[in-house]
């Protein structure tokens, strides 16, 4: 097990070297998907669904065919039968490929407002637009259903008369119309309550809120004369998009080649194919290639934000504060088509605590809204705020620190899991005594209208597969090449985990990202996975490495390769330890010892190391106007090991801006028609830097054994505990408990006349 | 061993399916350097010396960098001393890094006409032209040498008063101002030409000739302001550019990424740096992307042709017909720098034939002309000319018929060659049995100064270093990634390899060429090697592959590993026959088996099959013009295996085409200043179609057990007969014997002058 004081002893893991692609990106000259271009390429744009739910009855492109300069028009007619129908995903769960293909240009229904209805490839972007409103679609306009409550509602409208119900990872079923169940069960749920001496119920519901990547959706496909697609994007997983875009033009994946561009942001967003078919298939037909750039309101529309829901908990805890039993119920907006990340919701939602006896009802609920994607720790956010405000609740019931609650119900390891295995090495107690040390937790907190709230936040990560390949120069530096798209730096944890693993320095390292033509498959960049998962492809890797140079300085000392030991970045002969070679050295005699060294790894680990952490904020909300403002903000993060810990750091403060934003005030605004009416981010209110604290990072090392330098992901669980810790703040500062996200200030208003009116009462 | 009857079972090595890259190319859209474009690319032009031998006073710049929209100008004072002085080649070789850096950019001393003097980045090509106008340069002009006999002749103006002397890939002795000198022996040459019944001793000269390919050198070179310099380039090797840029600005290897853009023919000519580091330092200095694109005139003045040579050869034979004794000499030009292609042209120049007492005596010897480069099987060519018009000349004098004399004296499997060590398997004299058999041979030759003349042809060809990576996907299909630059089809030849290994079908491999920085260290597309060296990476990479799938299977089948056999395309339990699995049945079973999976290899493979040729010509010669027509002409090689028969073939054809160039009109011209007058490919005298026969191809598959499929390289020694084969038409049609290249209508008029000189007399 990597415990933390044999972690200290590394090189290069733990430091802060410059990332190596922040300057250009800081100088505008990496190429990002808008500043690609091919000679001769068209551009497209794509005709989406004014309404919500409609029967497309016809689409006649002949007026858009004859403006000039119009070079191919496609409808959802063009497209194939995906070449696969039902992709396994995790346990028992699956992609249905028909829904993806469906999803990215409508076939005889149109299931959301932004829908792809057609597309155009044009000479200039201009044309195309023209072109699009030169294309006419007859609709019959059906009533949508807008949230989970209308369409499990009894005659709601029916989105899709036949299904394959199967949530983000898990299998459910077909209960209503529009929706599916599962259910996960623990003991007996109905005597755990019955056993509670505190019982707290309470509904919570969320508004749809979107990944809000600063960058859109860019691509340029190329459809050669030879078969070849080729594919520039912007995209968490070039693999995955290589994946869908076969699937569903019903091509071999090797004739589909993904060059993934540097990506302004993903969070989950971004490995899903929307307009890399579209536009691939408007280079077949047009015979050149194609770009489609996606406007900040066609990303809002048409992408995949995470789910609205509506949530029932009910948990109960005896005096002590031992909890005893929950009934937990999630709904959960899948979008138009099924699968949203309702598994995920149910599995997070209570696994860093011991509940004995507990029942968690997941629905995935189809309603007419962009079919919905993860967004960092999916699912997890909308179950935390929920059962974190409960706990909250319950600790206040039962007279204790919250705290001091959690620390007596948290999951240790081997504690049995909702799923039935034991909970690996995790630092819940360690996360949780770093609050209750750190000032902030013990700084007083005056003044009115002033609250001090505090949760938790629990994500399982993913292992999956990811490749990486290492050469060796004369020269002694070497080239890194893995199949992860660098998202948040990984291009550097990468290298510093071949650095340390080689014995060389950083700078002798250049890492890179191959194309899915030149290196192995690897799974996108999600989970928190990369620096973890693409980190043990890397270390094994330059295992493989330094057994092949060791086998080269026995050749030169003409002993046996068993012979040769590394340590300290040094080769020596264990008999003789006068021969020695350093990393360079001995990379200066490869040419001329047999010839150059390479060698690659392809690995799908186990081990992914459990992310907890635990936020801390203090808010005042403005009384008159309902505003809440974030005073204070600490952040607890068990990271494992942290190899870059200002990358970490950055991890954990993105994502707690995110769940800020998330918390107070972002949310999808529909119409009555179903149509999205606040698309721009300026009205969605994503925040601004203005809008943030300082957000301070606390990380706690415990050291995951299931990777050699102890890394756990850290990407995804900072976005988990901020709607819950400031609902709870805002219930200390006004005694009201929020129910419901945005916490907008017209939501706090109204908490406070309920407040008023119960106190009037 | 791979005896014709084993290679007879292959399923897709032998067949001709189309290329992967052909109809991309017909079409006019494959990317070549001229293709290319970056955003904010400035362009390049290079200023030239005029004088083939000057020392450089003064280089005054300032009026050019006045004129608006010059960015960057450069000088070789803009440069580092190179990283590395001597990289080590072949056996006791190596090169003077030095000299490249020299030869890149002239440093105080202009050697050649067209020697870069500086360069210049401006927005567009005109103003950088423009640019170049306005430097002043001002020289003191030395006297010239300009072929070998000049060089070595006594109070010859001398080039560097210090050079590390060395050839190709031996070592060499300096022994004259200018020369350095190596010595091959065999037994007692003196001894052998005293025991011969037949001598014969005669001088050649040749002069010297570019590769000639079709696309010029052409470059596009940024360098990021996080240090990494990215190379776009048409190249044989983008490890060579980069190995040659990295040294010679003095960066590490690992931030030089070449990018190999397809490529227009390179012939040995397109694997040296001439451009790159210019544009590399002007794209540093200008802080953008510079593209530079040489001119047909700079591709001839500034990049490497091949030597012109003095060659004297004293040959003698028995009455039986047994080569008894011979003394070779061969005086190479290096060009400007040491290291011309002498060695190799004295190792090959007797090899095919077991000759017991031989002395070869060979000068590297320096001009002022471009640095010499390999072309295309390089010095053999020209050391076969010699030799092989003294064989026919031995055989005439023996009484004996051309090709029995050969058949004679041909080396076979274990005769000693001139290095000592036994050849390997060759098909030598099933060659020569197929030119005795071949109607062409047989057909009477009819009409008045009709010849027809035949000649043998040896190359060694090349194993070095080669990587391969291999990524199997869920529908079976693969992606196979190599380090070689595909200058004649190799994408194909190498994915047939892949798919005759894994037992899958050709259009189920996918190829591609990685850059520097996502494929391991690949040695350049030379000496005949891609198919054999990188075929066999592939090879080794399939076996890694088919090891992985068959321990799925075994995890599948709940069997031990070994359990799992694999042949003609089917994983087989070997226990069970019923429990089977075709290759992309397996392949769809991977991802939910342990992942996907991937292999790489990097080999260095021994076991390169020796190359062997005749070509058989028919020749007319109008008496009246000097102009000689070829009427017929077959090429007969040893292919070892031939992957794709019709590249063969056009290998074949390819090589004799340019060794037909090279016979009768291909020559620099240069004036008594040294400067070369025919800077197009008009006026140097390419042949055109319009001078082709067409050329038949025969090929003779003897199985190299070196290779797995019994591979040999086929691409260098059909250039090696011609002018041989050509000469000793000409002297059966004429009854005098060339003795210089190219045989012009005016050498040839001058040698009918001399017969009718020599009747009168």
């Amino acid at each position: 097990m990597n415990k933390p004081e044999t972690l200290k002893k590394l090189r290069v893991v733990g430091t802060t070297p410059v990332r190596p692609d922040g300057q250009e990106k800081v100088m505008g000259r990496a190429v990002y998907g808008d500043d690609f271009r091919l000679p001769g390429m068209l551009h497209g744009r794509v005709l989406r669904s004014p309404h919500a739910h409609a029967v497309i009855k016809s689409i006649d492109t002949r007026r858009a065919e004859k403006l000039a300069g119009v070079r191919a028009i496609i409808t959802g007619k063009d497209f194939p039968k995906p070449s696969v129908a039902l992709v396994p995903m995790g346990e028992g769960g699956y992609f249905d490929m028909n829904d993806f293909a469906d999803n990215v240009i409508a076939k005889g229904k149109a299931f959301y407002h932004g829908h792809a209805i057609a597309a155009v490839a044009a000479d200039s972007p201009h044309i195309a637009e023209e072109a699009i409103a030169l294309i006419d679609v007859k609709y019959e306009v059906l009533k949508p259903v807008m949230n989970v409550r209308q369409a499990m509602a009894k005659g709601a409208t029916v989105l899709h008369k036949e299904f394959n119900p199967g949530a983000f990872f898990m299998k459910t079923e077909r209960v209503l119309p529009n929706a599916s169940r599962l259910e996960l069960k623990n003991g007996d749920a109905a005597k755990g309550l019955k056993e509670a001496d505190v019982v707290v119920e309470r509904e919570y519901t969320t508004e749809t809120v979107h990944q809000g990547y600063i960058e859109s959706h860019i691509c340029t496909a190329q459809w050669d004369s030879n078969g070849l697609i080729t594919i520039w994007c912007t995209t968490q997983g070039a693999f995955a998009i290589r994946d869908q875009v076969s699937i569903i033009l019903a091509v071999p994946m090797s004739k589909v080649k993904v060059i993934p561009l540097e990506i302004g942001g993903g969070f989950g967003g971004k490995d899903t194919a929307y307009i890399e078919p579209l536009a691939t298939m408007l280079a077949r037909k047009a015979d050149k290639p194609v770009k489609i750039v996606m406007s900040r309101a066609e990303s809002l529309l048409s992408t995949g934000p995470s789910s609205g829901t509506y949530m029932k908990v009910k948990m109960g805890a005896k005096k002590d504060g031992m909890l005893s039993g929950g009934d937990l119920h999630f709904a959960f907006e899948a979008g138009a088509f099924p699968g949203g990340p309702i598994a995920a919701a149910c599995l997070t939602s209570i696994t860093r605590y011991n509940l004995p006896n507990v029942r968690i009802e997941g629905f995935d609920v189809m309603v007419n809204k962009p079919k919905i994607k993860p967004y960092r720790a999916p699912g997890a956010t909308q179950s935390h705020f929920a059962v974190e405000t409960v706990i909250d609740e319950l600790a206040e019931k039962t007279g204790m620190d919250p705290v001091d609650f959690r620390l007596k119900n948290v999951t240790k390891q081997g504690d049995r899991l909702i799923l039935g295995f034991p909970c690996p090495p995790i630092g819940s107690v360690e996360l949780l005594t770093a609050v209750k040390n750190h000032p902030h937790y013990n700084a007083p907190l005056k003044g009115a209208h002033r609250g001090r709230g505090m949760a938790m936040g629990f994500w399982f990560g993913a292992g999956l597969t990811s490749s990486a390949e290492l050469s060796v120069n004369g020269d002694g530096t070497v080239q890194l090449c893995t199949g992860s798209c660098d998202l948040s730096g990984t291009r550097l944890t990468l290298s510093m985990q071949c650095a340390e693993a080689l014995g060389i320095d950083i700078d002798d390292v250049v890492p890179s990202i191959g194309d899915t033509h030149s290196v192995g498959y690897t799974f996108q960049s999600v989970g928190s996975r990369t620096t973890f998962a693409t980190g043990i492809a890397v270390y094994e890797t330059a295992q493989k490495i330094l057994k092949q140079m060791a086998e080269r300085a026995a050749l030169i000392w003409q002993a046996a390769p068993d012979d040769v030991v590394f340590g300290e970045g040094i080769f020596t002969h264990k008999n003789d330890p006068s021969k020695r070679f350093g990393f360079k050295e001995l990379a200066a005699k490869l040419d001329h010892s047999g010839g150059p060294i390479s060698a690659q790894s392809t690995v799908t680990p186990h081990g992914v190391g459990f992310q907890v952490a635990a936020h801390l904020v203090d808010v005042e909300v403005d009384v008159e106007t309902g505003k809440v403002e974030i005073l204070r903000y600490t952040t607890f993060q068990d990271a494992g090991k942290a190899v870059h810990p200002d990358f970490v750091a950055g991890q954990m403060q993105g994502g707690a801006v995110q769940g800020i934003g998330w918390a107070l005030n972002e949310e999808y605004w529909y119409n009555e028609q179903g149509q999205l009416v606040n698309t721009s981010l300026l009205d969605y209110r994503m925040p601004t830097a203005l809008d943030m604290p300082m957000i301070e990072a606390v990380i706690i090392e415990t050291g995951n054994p299931g990777h050699p330098y102890g890394v756990r992901g850290v990407g995804e669980v900072p976005i988990v505990p901020p709607p819950a810790a400031i609902a709870n703040a805002i219930y200390r500062a006004i005694g009201v408990r929020p129910d419901a996200l945005p916490m907008t200030p017209a939501k706090i208003l109204k908490l406070l006349q309920q407040r008023r009116g119960s106190a009037a009462a």
